[in-house]
């Protein structure tokens, strides 16, 4: 048939058509080819590959699968830029021409042939492809439910010509290998279903009691009875491969069971569509731990009227995840597409990325605590009582020392897992820091006083005092030269072999833990916690003599060097060939006041040149191309790669907070606008512009090729500080004791903003300004000037308007205050 | 251009054109598609597929890879009836006639272009396709070295037309996701290979050291410069996808490099051909820990003169297989085909099986201790010396209680892994049974009075004493019955339930331990070995009581059941719905002479009911399809597959020994014929008939369509005993203390054997016929008559001429002697 003329769409697009549910479009299959999109629920999260792949799991209580790879896969975390591969599990359509024969498999893969349309959109809390091929226009979409495991899908067909077409559609999705011990699936004719069995694979009669329960069935329900069903894999595929299956050469598949053979669930729905006539079907896809369940789920979600109510409250699901700042700036993010790309992420894409963090602990059972504690200053801007819960849970979990575990255990049979079985040293200076985004969020001061037990002990302490446990024992745990040991890591989990040996010190470390005290101090001033006078000197103390010893013993020319090794060598200097120089030091100098004007300058500048690249900047460079054997594992990454030298978004944005700190607000808003996945730097990292992945490929100047790409992983610390420095930050909309903070940080060519913030129940609708009429921030609440910078007596419920504006940011100009970093109680 | 002509040739056949090494043939790669052939050697196997895919494991100690899946692979131990998918590890040459432009690929995988001629020929030394295609010949060859970590591979190409032809020959070598830690590859000028570099990925620091030494690279080495290259899986793939590769539409590779990203090792070879012009390409592929290694390996394989070299010390190494019997049969295997496919079974393929269970262990750590001694058990038909060093070994590994271990630790690092972390009952039983054939081979009686320590204790007690600490143990663990206990599992690893709670009883073990008791008397008598008059009737008596117990306890109208559970529920009777009937129990009952002549009567007539199928007899039937909670884990194996009612071949061989036993001749032969992989059965069972599998698919009432697949796994204690048969039974030429005794027992349908038999270094040329002359065995040794049916006074490196006649076996006679089963010493 001829080919329908193909309009010029861009690749890449922001559509908003429905309003509040921006999507992200991406018109080619082949063009990102690693591009995603998630969704989730409390119990299982998927992620969609715009060429039809699907990474799906469930958790009971570890992850699992139940669409599997063609092989046994190792569990293990995530791992970053994930490989596709013909048998990866997907969920394909294959679509026959009954007239001509032609077969096409949609929507794109396993056959890849070009289509006459094809789009990939990215919905808040669905993903849907539209494309046009054989006269036909079809739709895809998927969602999932509010809690259970299950994968709604929605493919839909409309004839476009005035011809009567036959045609036959095939849903094919992977089951994979399931089990060594036993795997098997035919078509269930009750539920219309194609249900594969197995056995969770196990040798110890222990695992057989923990296993009873697990959920070793796949099922694949479908609304229309199918003229025919395939449930092997080989036999379906045969001699012509995925891209060219045999059994679609037979006018009719041939019923084929799986016995001990891989299963796979296919159904073909031979259908005549007149002129103009459509037709749709719904499928369900997901585990399930027996016949009975499936014919719940049936019940529950097959059905137009089950499809409306399932769609609605998924979307009221992800919808929570609306944080506490809208905005509308006339920011462009450099890239020439207008700012829709800048307000939509900020606005939906990054809280919803938030949300996913804070309500799910990125499906873990043990989050590593420093990005639980991390992750859960993000729900502060979404939903403060969440953080408050998971903060008393971790504190619930402290030693009696004073020690922070590993990780927060979030089920009755998690155990701590891969990385949690390294001791890290730094898991205690994250709660006296988060906190403060809690506090100012929620000025709730009563969770200082909760009486709360340990891990090892029923004695309950208050949250305050498990707080000032934490902060003794990174005190003690420092060396005769007052620096931090690092143990087996610190936040750099593979920095493992620096003080394995029980010597070696962070710098890093050392100033965090300057920073947590100091916070703490600024805090209890700022609140009013209760705090004894010798403790508070003590810590101010401590403080400054960590950041002493750390200039003492670490400043190396024109920046901080990462630390000292069980053998006392001074590494992360530019005698280093390779790691010559760590963002981290540097960001935190600043945070903790260890730095002064003139090394934060030099730093600054030695970062510019051998930090910084197009997408921000890197964690550390050189990055290592051999084991160095003081140093450890991280040295061993590849190049570029997560912890060794990537643009380590984590960090980065900890160097940004840290130049909002110091007053660099042109710097800074560079950098973040960097960081920001976009319509623009798409086809540089790969992906599309709705979550910030946890690292961009560094090694800029020793790897330029590959420098940029992104790690399609989701899970990252990133997240809530991104946030935080736009709230508090970037808008300068940041809560306090007494009320409301305005201090915007606008960059020279961020000239206005405006926008909403919900601040403990109040409704600001605000517009910030640069101004030459004005030296200092000028306010107007409802139209009435304000004295100082702080809103005070907002009510809950009240609306309000705010006009704000603030002196013209000059290229390279500091901002008269936070030159000393710290957080200030102004 | 034109099809040649295509003589038609059998899709299997045995070539015998080079004398003393019998290829199997196959001519296609589509009707036996998991055909494999295996090569080792004591540091690595490979499983080639005949359609270019390969399954290949080196240890360093534990099991690793150099040539990956497309994921992260699940480490385990060898699945059976193994799956293959697109991406699934290979090694492919693509070929493009650069004159037409058409591509193929061979040796079929992954294109799968119908090729004008296809052979898959497996050596006991080599594996070859010979192909023609395009007016090429091409053939293809792999070896291993005798010991070094590297595939040999030999590529040559005839033109065979009177045009010359321009051709690419393009290796594509897998190489596949090495590590989420580190992955690259690239082209290595100097050694002229692609080099792959990855980092084993680990977490803790100790594992730092203990991985160091690890081979992380793959090479790939070419003694021809190729024309271009590429290192990078996804770029080289494209669009095109692995049955059309983008990459290969280019005139030349463009050299593409992978930086954490999938590597791949592919070369191109551009070459002109004059018309009958040949050319050949030697290319090796292995793993090495750097590039020294590389190059020493370069050195010492690579070149015509080394691949000679190579090639014979590897053929020397597997002919170290040769074991001390050959035979020359009137047997067709009842498959029509000749006698060639049984005699060459018996003389090549299952010494070579047999050989590599007993010279390398299964390339395992910690053989199971049953495995580890029965694979050593068929070692003493080949070396004798090396059972003697193994059962030295595991009974320094026996605790001074006398419990033998779960699995013998044959590396300092080993560790019990998988089921080895699971208590079996059983480990005891196999060493007095075993060691009969070690003495009757070699008549060493100095083996049990050397003197040798415990795991747990350095006081060395004599190697009779460790037998007699094992038997001791094994009467100790019954119960108030005198069942044996079975813990959680005995031979059966998955029946672990029936017995958990610690009351649980196994008829076979039970069983077991009265024909160890038995045989160890029986061994004493035959060979003189010291044991005190007490013990002696302690065991006599105790094997005695056993066999009652089992009687009174077990014995349930035909046929004994396999066990008590802990809540004294009699399983594996007639009463059950599944798993009614059990072989193992009958098998031993007929061996321990538990079992009467009428009861023989009855398990015969009742396993040939239930449990005989084509391909052998089952271990249990019906299969069970749901989980029996007291009887454990082998209920939720697939139905049909291992140990839950598939014609378990260990198991199956357990009952043609005791059939022979008992002087069920032909009976025994049937099943025999039944179990080896022939010619003919090759397309029901999906194997080339070069090993036993470890099963083949039972639940044959059940499931008959999927009923008689090969497991594809030559791993299993099959061999030995099947060998066993064979030499002792079959031909009826067994070692006793006084020499070599007589007593063949052929069925009725074969009526001649002829051979050669090693026996304690003597080598007897024999002949073997059924005689209506001869009421009983009648010999003559080198023409003179022998009294008796014992040979006295064999000399080491003599020559003899035996001619044996032996009385017409008649259909469903028993023979004479035996009657009673057990061992007889006459």
């Amino acid at each position: 048939m001829p080919k329908l003329p193909r309009p010029k769409l861009p690749l890449i697009s922001i559509d908003n058509a429905v309003a509040g549910d921006n999507k992200i479009k991406l018109t080619s299959p082949t063009k990102l080819p690693n591009a995603t999109g998630f969704l989730w629920n409390s119990s299982m999260v998927m992620q969609v590959n715009c060429r039809g792949y699907v990474n799906s799991q469930f958790m009971q209580p570890e992850p699992a699968k139940y669409s599997y790879a063609p092989n046994m896969e190792a569990k293990s975390f995530i791992q970053p830029e994930h490989s596709y591969f013909t048998h990866h599990p997907g969920r394909f359509f294959y679509l026959k021409d009954e007239d001509s024969g032609e077969i096409i498999s949609l929507p794109y893969e396993p056959m890849r042939v070009e289509l006459d349309k094809f789009s990939f959109e990215l919905g808040h809390s669905d993903i849907t492809w539209s494309i046009e091929h054989f006269g036909l226009h079809i739709s895809i979409k998927v969602n999932l439910t509010k809690d259970d495991l299950v994968e709604c899908w929605f493919f839909s067909v409309l004839n476009l010509t005035e011809k009567t077409k036959n045609i036959s559609i095939y849903p094919y999705f992977t089951i994979g290998y399931m089990s060594w011990m036993n795997q098997s699936a035919s078509y269930n004719e009750t539920l219309n279903a194609i249900v594969a069995d197995s056995v969770t694979p196990y040798q110890k009669v222990t695992d057989y009691f923990k296993n009873k329960q697990f959920k070793d069935k796949t099922f694949f329900l479908s609304d229309t009875r199918p003229t025919a069903w395939h449930a092997n894999q080989k036999v379906f595929e045969g001699e012509g491969g995925l891209h060219q299956p045999s059994a679609l050469q037979a006018e009719l598949l041939e019923n084929v069971e799986a016995r001990y053979e891989t299963p796979v669930a296919v159904m073909q729905f031979k259908q005549q569509l007149l002129a103009s006539e459509g037709k749709s079907y719904q499928f369900l896809f997901g585990p399930a731990k027996d016949e009975a369940e499936i014919a719940i789920i049936k019940e529950k979600y097959l059905g137009h009227r089950q499809r409306s109510q399932t769609e609605k409250s998924y979307r009221d699901y992800i919808a929570q995840s609306k944080a506490c700042l809208t905005i509308n700036s006339d920011c462009d993010n450099g890239n020439g597409t207008g700012n829709n790309g800048f307000d939509d992420f900020f606005n939906h894409w990054l809280p919803r990325q938030m949300f996913y963090h804070g309500d799910v602990n990125r499906l873990s059972t043990d989050p590593q605590t420093r990005n639980y504690i991390q992750d859960n200053m993000g729900m502060a801007f979404i939903h403060a009582q969440q953080t408050r819960k998971a903060y008393i849970l971790a504190v619930s979990q402290q030693a009696i020392s004073g020690a922070m575990p590993e990780g927060v255990l979030l089920h009755q049979d998690a155990q701590l897992k891969y990385i949690n079985q390294v001791p890290h040293a730094d898991h205690g200076v994250w709660l006296p820091i988060c906190l403060s985004v809690y506090l100012n969020e929620s000025a709730d001061v009563s969770l200082l006083s909760e009486m709360i037990a340990f891990a090892d002990s029923t004695a309950e302490q208050s949250f305050a005092s498990h707080i000032e446990l934490a902060l003794d024992y990174l005190i003690n745990a420092t060396d005769h030269r007052g620096l931090s040991f690092i143990e087996q890591g610190d936040w750099c989990d593979p920095m493992n072999m620096v003080g394995y040996q029980g010597k070696g010190v962070s710098a890093w470390l050392s100033l965090a833990t300057a920073y947590a005290l100091t916070t703490w101090c600024d805090l209890c001033v700022e609140y009013d916690i209760s705090i004894s006078k010798q403790k508070y000197d003590e810590y101010r103390f401590a403080a400054q003599a960590i950041n002493s010893a750390v200039n003492k013993h670490l400043w190396h020319g024109q920046w901080f060097a990462r630390g000292i090794t069980d053998d006392g060598r001074v590494f992360g200097t530019n005698e280093d060939k390779e790691g010559k120089i760590f963002l981290n030091p540097q960001s935190w100098a600043m945070l903790s006041g260890a730095a002064n004007q003139d090394q934060q300058a030099e730093m600054i500048a030695a970062i510019t040149k051998q930090l910084t690249t197009p997408q921000g900047v890197m964690m550390l460079a050189p990055s290592y191309t051999a084991m160095v054997e003081d140093i450890g594992r991280i040295t061993q990454k590849h190049p570029g790669v997560s912890e060794n030298g990537s643009v380590y978004n984590h960090a980065a944005i900890f160097y940004i907070y840290a130049l909002y700190q110091a007053g660099q607000n042109n710097l800074a808003f560079d950098l973040l606008s960097k960081m920001l996945p976009s319509l623009e730097n798409a086809q540089r990292t790969g992906q599309l512009p709705i979550y910030v992945p946890n690292y961009y490929r560094g090694a800029y100047h020793q790897l330029p090729k590959q420098a940029g790409r992104s790690s399609h992983l989701f899970n990252t610390g990133t997240t809530s500080w991104l946030y935080r420095c736009l709230v508090e930050e970037l808008c300068g909309l940041k809560g306090c004791a007494r009320g409301l903070q305005i201090m915007p940080k606008l960059p020279t060519t961020l000239k206005h903003l405006s926008g909403q913030r919900l601040f403990r129940r109040a409704i600001l609708n605000f517009t910030i300004e640069q101004s030459s009429e004005v030296t200092a921030v000028t306010i107007l609440l409802n139209e009435q000037k304000i004295t100082g910078n702080i809103l005070t007596n907002l009510q809950a419920g009240q609306h309000y308007q705010l006009q704000v504006k603030v002196a013209m940011t000059a290229e390279g100009t500091r901002a008269a205050s936070h030159a000393n970093g710290g957080q200030s109680h102004d």
